[in-house]
């Protein structure tokens, strides 16, 4: 097995989506805390690692870091192919790709909105990166219906299906299940009662070994 | 070849990115309009290809629709391997979509915001997607920041690189040139001057063939 690295935060939600990945590979690596609490992402050390100062960050033996969580996904795939979380065929690992990336854009990214732009620690930083940006409160306001857009569309989705991206436990399931706990605990905005599809799903998913990692 | 369909439009920004990806390869497969001046995407044919009602969608041959740009990039990057626009080795692939990645997060985003939030013919439309949300002129005032920033970024990095995820032209190229002609014609914010290597780079990528495509 190559000798990776992956640098990561406990409460880092973008670090989960990776730990609960490599959990359900069984793939058993080295974890080097970047203390967020500590502001760790922005010291001189870390951000020769990953110069946009965010978790994670995967590192390879010849010490090429890996940024990004699609990107670091992509290579975990490929290097640990089994089981399959973006399934095995092209048009399956396409598909469930756009299905990822929707519960991030529509989902992840709502709930990130509405965090970086509320919270006082995090007064100057609402985007994540290099540059400083101000807090916009309306987006706040705004990430909450977003939050609620995206449960009931996705209630919609799993009334048809078993999993988000069709019959298969993915990837796409991992990011859904990580903004779900991540609303819930950051923005106090768990399932709606009476979004039956998601509470099933949200349910099963939760039971599976890798939702502790 | 398999019998696939584009459904785009020609003054898309993110259709642009599939086109300049199918020139790379030349491959020629045929392309459906959505016309997005009469908001063809909105209409129930085009809502039962993308939910999401966004372009652009890669049709296959058993009706199988995957829309996000990244998703069709690696299907497409499957399908028609050569000229490899994401490197030939999983570490390849992994850097290049995180370059590519980047390209989206801090140029193209940051584009596409500024213009939803402040053209009068997306008032209610602020975010891609099936829902309405309100315009925030704050956020079109940040973007053009986060354009100057973007442009300084890639600046630091093309001073030390040919292209943007290395030595080899990639998808994070088309993304990042399709960024600097949306950012000039929509926004009116082109490649600074004093952005030398931006330059260089910028006047060799639009040289391409596909640049037009």
């Amino acid at each position: 097995m190559p000798a990776l690295k992956l640098y990561q935060w406990k409460s880092s939600p973008n670090s989960r989506r990776i730990r609960m990945f490599l959990a359900e590979k069984d793939v058993d690596i080295p974890f080097e805390p970047v203390n967020l609490g500590e502001g760790e992402q922005r010291s001189d050390w870390y951000v020769a690692i990953n110069p946009r100062r965010v978790v994670p960050t995967l590192v390879l033996e010849d010490g090429t870091a890996i940024g990004e969580v699609p990107a670091i996904m992509r290579y975990l795939e490929e290097t640990f192919p089994e089981p399959a979380l973006f399934g095995s065929t092209a048009k399956d690992r396409a598909l469930v790709t756009m299905w990822e990336r929707r519960m991030e854009l529509e989902g992840f990214a709502a709930v990130m909105e509405g965090v970086r732009n509320a919270v006082p620690g995090l007064k100057g930083r609402a985007l994540a990166g290099t540059h400083g940006y101000e807090q916009i409160p309306a987006l706040a306001e705004r990430s909450k219906q977003r939050v609620k857009d995206f449960h009931a569309d996705l209630n919609s989705r799993l009334s048809k299906v078993s999993f988000v991206a069709g019959d298969t436990f993915s990837a796409a399931d991992i990011t859904a299940l990580v903004t779900m706990d991540f609303a819930t605990s950051a923005l106090k905005l768990p399932v709606p009662d009476e979004a039956n599809a998601v509470r099933r799903w949200y349910e099963s998913v939760s039971m599976r070994p890798s939702a502790t990692a």
